[in-house]
Formats: C-alpha cells, sequence, structure tokens
C-alpha cells in the first residue's frame, strides 16, 4: 500500500501498526518494543524509515554505536540516554542528535515508559554493540 | 556542531531552534511558523530533514504537490488534513503519510494550533501550489 493515508493513535498504539521485537534476545537490552510507522522499503518511500520505540520502565536499548546518525524526539514518558560517556534526563519532546559513531543507549529509568520516534536513513550500516566500558563486545 | 546533542523542548518551543517563516508571504497559507530541528546540511549527517510547523488557529498551509513523501506525526493540537479530495481530522500522535505527487494542506481547523513533525527527504524537488479544485495555479 503506497497512498497517503493517516495512522491513528490509539490507546495501545497505531493502528494497523503491530508492536515487534526490538532485536533477537541478549543481555545487552530489556524491555524494548519496536513498531514501524513508515519502512524504507515502502515503494517510491522516502529514503529514511521512521520507528517508535518503547521502553518499559526499568529497561534500557542495547549500548551501541554506528555510521549512521539517528534523530530521535521523545513521545511518551522519561529517562534518559547514555551519549559516549555523559548522561542526559530525557523528557517529552525533547530531540536527541546522535551522531555518527557515537556510543548510545535510551534508558527508562524514571520510573515511567520512554517511548520515542527514531528516524534513520533507509540505507544504512549494522550496529556495533559496545561493552560497558566502551570497547566493542 | 555536528556532534550528538540534545535539543530540549521548553515552553517557546526548542531551545537553540528559532521560528522561521514558512514561505515568502503568499494568500496560500496563514499562520505557520517552520522550526528546523535537524537540517540535511548537517556534515556527516542523516539524508532526511526533521522540521516541526506550528499552524495557528484558523491558518493553514499551502495546497500543494510534489515528488517527494512526507512522513508528519501531530506533536500537538488538533485539526484536519486534506490529501487529494478528502479531509482528515487529526488528533495527538496520529502519523500522516503524504505519498509522491498526492496534494495535500493542513489546517488548524480545530480551535486549537496544529504543531507537527515533517521529515522529508533532504534532496527533493520544489513544491506546486494547487488551486482549491486541483489544478496548478
Amino acid at each position: 500500500m503506497t497512498r497517503s493515508r493517516v495512522l491513528r493513535r490509539g490507546a495501545a498504539g497505531w493502528e494497523g501498526v503491530e508492536a515487534r521485537r526490538y532485536k533477537d534476545e541478549a543481555d545487552h537490552h530489556a524491555g524494548v518494543a519496536r513498531h514501524t510507522l513508515l519502512a524504507a522499503s515502502e515503494p517510491e518511500g522516502p529514503g529514511f524509515e521512521t520507528r517508535y520505540f518503547e521502553v518499559a520502565p526499568g529497561g534500557y536499548t542495547s549500548f551501541e554505536r554506528h555510521a549512521h546518525p539517528h534523530v530521535v524526539l521523545v513521545l511518551r514518558g522519561r529517562g534518559s540516554v547514555r551519549l559516549g560517556e555523559r548522561i542526559e534526563p530525557l523528557a517529552e519532546l525533547d530531540v536527541v542528535y546522535v551522531a555518527p559513531w557515537e556510543p548510545h543507549r535510551f534508558l527508562a529509568d524514571g520510573g515511567e515508559p520512554l517511548g520515542f520516534l527514531c528516524v534513520v536513513d533507509g540505507d544504512r550500516d549494522t550496529p556495533q554493540v559496545m561493552r560497558e566500558d566502551g570497547d566493542p563486545r
């Protein structure tokens, strides 16, 4: 389906958009669901992919780095982001730019879920998971 | 500045991001401000551009079409979108995909501002403004 459309937001997410696993199970992430709002594979679609991630309270994404940048916008709840060695608190509507190769992790460490939009180029490299000390695993 | 950063959302918008004119003044739009959250011109940045538009109550964007698609997410208020001949109501967190060449207009016709994120490819064509009857102006 390639024509224009509205994806309505309901109580449980967007109509017609399923919550999926963030990644295969692993010890470097916890409590993360992925919703692909608009795939880059859409015929004649944009060159970017629009995803929503929701991290359950206490959960976190992988600490990782890659060549492609991220543009993130917080849509729900609060938490924090680790960018290299620094940790920044996050609240609704804050925008995060994750520069190329910056090791990063999103954490729902505020006793609430942390939901955020994350836009990436459709053509992008595979993330490299990092150890807590910043070396590749 | 190309490194990772957090743009915090304050009462008046995002810190360090100015509200600018949507376009030169014209009779085919009214009450629209543009905030560029992350430009595609960012060195080593993504191939897409992340903008926020806010339409004042009673305002509207140009009725226009172009080859590049839009991915839109409503962040504030309510209103509607015209997609070709149909009009769809919009509320917070609704997502709109505007397919290539679909004539479209966003309207703050709900007595409230309508604020939305709009992501586009960095490399894109110039919009063609349409008459209300759907012919090019």
